[in-house]
């Protein structure tokens, strides 16, 4: 059989889970026909081992497509590919810079920015600079609400907000304290100075893989901070002398989000996936506005993220009935956060153009019969 | 094609390779034949959300069997599915179990072993109660050379020692001193009275699955001990009560585990599993000692592993000739570890007894063909 052939055997859905997420067709594909033999080892890519010539081209070629899409250059940035998620990371980025009597800065826009901060509390002193909270983490807070601390050891963001749908639009500016960021659910989704930033992380599952592996990109002159007698597992320069093979590392993941960036060079990279997550934004932003209320965008309008749309019905039975269509239209994963509730239709990097569009005009049809 | 007919075009070899390791061949067909659309989800098992109830019931399910074939039952045990290796694990235990005041005991049995101790003490106290580090980490202690202090907090050992190819063949004595356990590379090969311990744990890798996750069995009421206070990455309690969805686990990793428990349960469970692994390891050890010298084993005889075997010959450049040899019959992944040096041959569960009897012979008839 060839491609086509097999395509139309195979069920696939317009996936719009906010993570683990859609993944590119033919990254799968790659993927399913290597399964039992990569690239004529005989032996299936979980099972060589992750100090093989083999295994050594994916991780090195993973570091360089990322930087190269990153816009960043391998004299000034290392990334590391870790186990543990972002929710490892908000550990240890206070374990490796955050050292006895500094503080550090955290600007609160949702649960995952309160845990970031939470956690890093049980490692030393931290400060909120700003915080959205009271109003129902609907917005970014605007530079002049930025209220740092003195001398912080970092301050700490979450540049998108898969919860509220909420994006940074700007990169604050906090002189030289090194800015932190975790980057989730929008890295590698569009076209940013990254260089401002001294840290970034991200759990894969959404831009850029599966789940199982983080990626880190940190400043080289970061690591010479990293104090000699924390644990070697949580010490970014262990991990970046070792190149991430420190101990073994998650290599299927890896693989697979080798595959992705391949993908996404093959796309023409960040600012060709900016224009196209715009477009896709908002052919959805637009069905919501044009509904007069009967869809309610969640995010205040400058503070619109590109990557998670969420948006309530008049009341729970309709949002109920539009998951059930919407499913019955093979649109998946669009429930909303239980803290928002109502609909979120994720839409990273993978999601086609076309699930955007059957999805706007799904909500087009949806509220033209059920808008009283 | 029929299943018989697309083998035939697959190239796959005999890997001995120590971890990521070989992986049963069904495992991999069912993760191929699933890879794009995950039982008519329309979405690929990396795709679907972790809260799903198809990934409920893959982790479930996966907890279920491995309670099932280690012989635990679920009022009393819990098996968590985190990430980090068992190098997290080194941490993660004194995190939660060794408080200020106690020490804990250490038995080194080799490099991995010698890790978790070091880590372990950048957390709190700890005590060497024996070591075989003298001899070359060839053998196992015996109970009369294990000595403890005073009243330890836990007894830390590990069960298997995959570079110098030794294995405990007793549960130690330690009285009511919790028992932990690093089992990476014989965890479910072989049938021993698991309740003796109180926690255990291994990297996926070598007999459960693909790098990127590890389980953690832990006694129930070691969890009443957890302290409150630590971060909630590194709680076996937060982890518990979650049911290891904490944060989103590393899915895909959980999934090949998950039908590795099937195909584990096929093969007979763990006694069956044991009996095989006797008698892979016969042929290869056998191999040896009928070479009269020619092949010399690391591991003292009363300690030899029955998943790693390692050995030297008359010099490196004899060595160098047998894995090229080896790998021309397609005999593959057989480089000793670089502290040992010479051969091993890692033949954990999923390693045929076709592998052992290929492997067998090709020792026999090199040492046939190149003795002096």
């Amino acid at each position: 059989m060839n491609r086509e052939e097999v395509l139309l055997l195979i069920h696939r859905v317009y996936n719009f889970n906010p993570g683990p997420a859609t993944l590119p067709l033919p990254v799968l594909e790659k993927a399913r026909e290597e399964l039992l033999d990569y690239r004529g080892t005989g032996m299936s890519v979980m099972e060589i081992s992750h100090r093989s010539s083999d295994f050594e081209e994916i991780i090195t070629s993973a570091e360089a497509s990322f930087l190269e899409l990153a816009g960043l250059n391998n004299r000034d940035y290392r990334v590391l590919f870790l186990q543990g998620g972002a929710s490892l990371q908000f550990m240890m980025v206070p374990y490796n810079f955050l050292p006895d009597g500094k503080t550090a800065d955290y600007i609160e826009t949702g649960i995952f920015a309160e845990k970031a901060q939470k956690e890093a509390s049980r490692i030393g002193k931290t400060h909120i600079a700003a915080s959205t909270k009271d109003t129902g983490y609907r917005s970014i807070p605007r530079q002049k609400d930025l209220s740092f601390s003195p001398d912080p050891a970092y301050v700490h963001l979450t540049t998108n907000n898969t919860i509220y749908g909420t994006q940074w639009k700007y990169i604050p500016d906090c002189g030289d304290v090194p800015l932190v960021a975790d980057m989730s659910s929008d890295i590698l989704s569009r076209e940013i100075d990254l260089t401002k930033f001294s840290l970034f992380y991200a759990g894969a599952q959404k831009n850029l893989g599966p789940a199982g592996v983080t990626a880190v990109v940190i400043r080289k002159s970061m690591l010479e901070r990293v104090p000699e007698n924390i644990p070697n597992i949580f010490s970014y320069k262990v991990h970046a002398e070792s190149g991430s093979l420190y101990n073994t590392p998650p290599c299927f993941p890896i693989y697979i989000l080798q595959l992705v960036m391949e993908w996404l060079k093959d796309q023409g990279g960040l600012k060709a996936i900016e224009i196209l997550n715009e477009k896709k934004a908002l052919l959805i932003y637009e069905a919501i506005d044009r509904s007069e209320n009967f869809y309610r965008g969640h995010a205040q309008k400058e503070c619109r993220s590109t990557m998670n749309i969420t948006f309530r019905l008049p009341d729970e039975k309709m949002e109920k009935l539009f998951l059930e269509e919407a499913a019955k239209e093979g649109l998946m994963g669009l429930k909303g956060h239980r803290s928002v509730g109502g609909i979120r239709a994720s839409i990273y990097n993978a999601m086609p153009l076309e699930g955007c569009e059957t999805l706007a005009q799904f909500m087009e049809d949806f509220c033209n019969k059920h808008k009283a």
